[in-house]
């Protein structure tokens, strides 16, 4: 894990809690989630990690510099649970597939986690062991290393912002998300067509679409942009802005 | 513009505020923007926005029900702002490029309130004019509506999406932001091949090529899937998920 803030030695000289828990990273950012989903995406602050810990806030800083390493701990968390059990079977196209679902719901199933953590660049080892397996997948592709690289950062953020942008819905309070929702079986299904005449073609189709998430769809047709350049399969080499 | 909460004649009956300044929905909005600006995504309220007004918060209540109301409000101006001056050249992938960057900039030129509109559904005129031009773009390419739907809802989620995850970075404090782009150039870089031979080999385009934005390259790829599916173009009908 990243670089301790006390050494080991003497962190392992430490006392367990008051609750009789000998604290550890994991114990922290699992009690960071929790009090995430409870309280919001502001809500998380030493003062409640303490408490829910039974510990000083003053002890968490001996495990992380300060809150916003917590978030990033987080965050690494989250992409670590996404890879947890999966394996390549080799096909790139699949593997690529696989791997954005994963985070895609990695980061939705926290979504006020998410809300903080989906922009963040961690450094920590997750995140590492992360793209290490992405690029090696896109390697297989056989793309020449420069289209590699900027298909590996459209791939990556494309998944980190749709996570972003689902978990920043999910995490509204219920009654805002609902209203939402509802806009769309009530103020585009009674658009007039002679103002605007496609939505109004379409209106209920965009009714049933617009309340999931566009992640699968828009991964597909950014893997057809990347099959198209595969060499020998697509025309290979083609240039992307 | 939306339904205004006070009469039209009452409004008018308004009287200036203590500045001499007569109020409207524009000036609130773009009061805020600059609220927003100056004190991050958090540091929007009532009180601050009766003080740059120069107005007793109360008075925003004849134009807002509340600032919930005012948030959304301030999405459609952005939208308002990316499609201001835009005209179809009757090439949908030319179209739906130009749509895709404009509405992207506009909300990635004011990350504080992007941050906190990208995923809104509003229901406001600018938002229903761009999803009116949107979709009659798509009509162009002759996708079939339940298709055109789909790739509509792909293709305006990845440019909100991609929106909201540029606009988290850039609305990092400075020392956050450089901090994040420094992890490129040292821990990336520094990986061992022994342990991450697929970062190590590419670590110094990866410095390069992730402190920008992925968003057109990502467009890329989604147009090129969606060529795809254009009936006498592509395959046609090609199923997503």
């Amino acid at each position: 894990m990243a670089k301790p803030v006390v050494p080991e030695e003497k962190r392992r000289r430490r006392r367990p809690t008051r609750g009789g828990t000998v604290l550890s990273e994991r114990l922290i950012v699992e009690a960071a989630l929790r009090l995430l989903r409870e309280h919001g995406s502001s809500g998380l602050s030493a003062r409640r990690l303490g408490l829910a810990l039974d510990c000083d806030p003053s002890t968490l800083y001996r495990y992380f510099r300060g809150m916003d390493e917590v978030i990033l701990a987080i965050g690494d968390a989250l992409i670590g649970q996404a890879l947890t059990g999966w394996s390549p079977t080799g096909r790139w196209r699949d593997d690529l597939r696989a791997l954005g679902l994963r985070i895609h719901a990695a980061y939705t199933a926290h979504p006020q986690a998410a809300v903080l953590t989906t922009s963040r660049v961690t450094g920590r080892p997750n995140e590492l062991a992360a793209d290490e397996t992405v690029l090696s997948v896109l390697r297989g592709a056989g793309l020449p290393p420069p289209l590699e690289v900027r298909v590996y950062h459209a791939f990556i953020d494309q998944t980190l912002a749709f996570a972003a942008l689902d978990a920043a819905s999910l995490a509204l309070p219920n009654a805002a998300l609902l209203a939402e929702e509802e806009v769309w079986r009530s103020t585009y299904a009674r658009l007039p067509s002679a103002t605007h005449p496609h939505v109004a073609e379409v209106a209920p189709l965009l009714a049933a679409e617009m309340v999931g998430s566009a992640y699968p769809a828009a991964l597909e047709l950014l893997l057809d942009g990347v099959t198209l350049r595969v060499p020998f399969y697509g025309t290979g080499n083609r240039a992307l802005p």
